[in-house]
Order: C-alpha cells, then structure tokens, then sequence
C-alpha cells in the first residue's frame, strides 16, 4: 500500500461516517455507526475504553495480526467520535505532524555546530 | 493539509519511532519515546489506557482543541506500540480500508438493480 | 447498613462466583457470570476496561446514583477476575488495609514528639 | 483477615480521604491524595482508566500479587472519586448487595418446588 493511499483512507472513512448521522439520513436500524452516532456520545466513548483495552490484550499476547486490527478498531471508533464533534482526521494528524516537526526542530537546535 | 501529506505525516512518525528503539540506538536517557520503548510494553501500553481515557474526559467536556490533542496523544501512543511489534501504520491503514471497501461491497450488493 | 454486613457481601458475591466457574458446575447457559468464566481472561477484562470507562463517564456527569452503580459493575467485574485467578476481596482488602496501615505509620512517625 | 474488619478497611480509607479534602484542610503539598483531589475529577478519573489498564496487564501476567496490588490501586481511585462526589464505599457495598439478594430471590423463584 503506498502512502498516499492511505491518507485517502481515513478521509474517505470520515466522509462516510458523516453519511451515516441522524441528520444526514444515517439510519439506526441498518447502520452499526448511524446507531452508535444516535444513542449520543457515551456510546462511541464507551467503545473506546473498550477497544483500548482489547487493543492491551492483544498486544500482551503479541499475535500481530489481532494488534493491527484491534488498533484499527480503536482507531474507527476514535474516527466515529470526532464525526459527531465535527472535526476529522486531518485534525488528528495536523496535531501529530505539527508535534513532529517542533519535535525536529528541536533536534536540528540540539546539533552541535559544524 | 492535503490529503497525501496526512499517510506521510503517520509514516514519517513511524521511522522516527523507528530510530528511537534501544536496538537502533534510541537513548532512553534524552528521548521519551527511547525510555518508552526501553521499559517494554506495559509502559506504552499503559499509556493506551491512560490516553484512551483522556480522550473520553475531554469529549465529555466537548472541547474541539483537547478532543483532537487527545486524539494525537492516543494515535502517537498506538504508533508507539505498533513499532515495538514491528508493525506499521500503514498495516492499520490497509486493514481500515479493506474494511472500507467489504462495506462497500455490502452497499453494492444490498443496491436495487437498476 | 452496618459495616460487618458489607464485607459479607464482598465474601458472599466471591463465594458464588466460584460457584459458576465452570469446573464447579457453573452453566455458561443460565448463567452471565458463568458464561464470562468460561470464556476466559479477555472476556472479563474486557469488561473492566469498558466498565471503567463507564464510570469515567457517569463521574464527568456528576449523577451519583450512576457513580454508585457503575462503581459497584466495575468492582463486580473485579471480583470475577479475582475469582478466575484463584483470589478474593479479602485479599484486596487485606491489602488496601496493608497499606492504610502503613500510611498511618507515616503519619505517626512524621508527628513532632509531645 | 476476618470479615467484620474488611469492611472497616474500606470505611476507615473512605474517612481518611475524606479528612484530606480541600475543603477539609488536606495539604496537597504533604499528601497524595489531597493533591489528587484539589486538581479536580480528571486526575483521579485518569487513574481509574491506567489502573484498570494495569490490572489487565497484570491479569494477563498472571502474577497473584500483581493482580491483588492491581486490583487495590483501583479500588482505591474509585474510593478517591466516591469521595469527590459525595458518596461512600458502603454506597457500592449497598448496591451489590441488592443486586446479589435480587440475584438470590431469581434462583430461589426459578427452584422446583418441594
């Protein structure tokens, strides 16, 4: 899978879930997410807690195949809560690619001079 | 952002994490991430916890800016993970999208014919 | 109620979950607890980390009569992992009781002689 | 440890958090748990989420000590929230066991009569 494809991924994640709520026609009674996004936000949130933890007992049993789904169980429902706070993942990895570059920053001012 | 630079941001914090683990030089004694790696998994993997339960507080309180802070911290942390497991985002990223694309089909299929 | 009667309950519920481990005949059909016993770790841990987040979120509203009963879910998941594990509340309390002691050592060590 | 006391082990810590409220005179500079509670509901929330993830953890281990130490560390944060919200252990002690006498009266309705 090369990189820019993935990027693609989450947006295109995003643009669906936000298909599926109550105010865009999301229908409870056939959609997983369009029922989490109508029952509010502990729904969603409690799926966090739950897919965190589950993503912790995968790892302790170290079967690769089970951490990469479990982080990107955690990570849709992360997607699913942002849907209803209005923000996307743009947002998310603007954050982290803003944090990384201070973060380079901070090593290029860490270098001795040449 | 555009979208192409968002995999490439998740990517480049990877090699970063990469570099930071002890067996390619990572010193736990200037780099938080070496330190992380260095204890081993129930460090990071507490973080999960931790930072999956920041974000849901900070839902609670409906504030955008620590939604997506917490967002980062819980992803940066996953990332943290996947690296130790010699896993990779783009692993997450290709299994949200075969998802993705399952669902699409089941949407074609359920589709009237025309 | 009276102090004595609580700790019964914490030794009454641990007896009769030890009553539902499957190799005491408990039945994973009749049963919610034994069905969690018999499905193994992740099946009940699981649920604390889902059971804590809950309480998390109950504690953000404020409403008591949730903090109580969501508390009392998170700590019954507890003891059904104390349960799987060989252990008892007893244990735990003998332990928190440990360490109160302890901390009132602290204290009277760290008052100025009369 | 004989029953009776256990229930004394959670009352007792309950009074002693409750002494260490701000508002009680606790000095957050001399006490742990005075701190937690004069920051407000997301620091010992927070701790509810990392201790549940660590006796997961230790769960998965399997280490006797580390679950009943584990165990101990949440049932104590949850005791710190108790406090903060007004409520008190014999609160969840009530609640389970009603659960446990409605529990009873299930089993007792469901026996063939004699």
């Amino acid at each position: 899978m090369n990189a820019p494809a993935s990027a693609d991924v989450l947006a295109r994640i995003a643009d669906t879930l936000e298909s599926r709520r109550p105010r865009n026609g999301g229908d409870p009674a056939s959609s997983y997410v369009a029922k989490l996004l109508s029952r509010g936000p502990d729904a969603f949130l409690k799926k966090i807690g739950e897919e965190a933890t589950e993503l912790v007992m995968a790892a302790k049993d170290g079967v690769p195949e089970r951490i990469v789904s479990e982080t990107a169980d955690l990570w849709f429902h992360c997607l699913v809560a942002l849907t209803h706070y209005n923000l996307r993942p743009e947002d998310v990895l603007a954050e982290l690619g803003r944090r990384e570059g201070l973060s380079g920053l901070v090593e290029k001012a860490s270098r001795p001079a040449s």
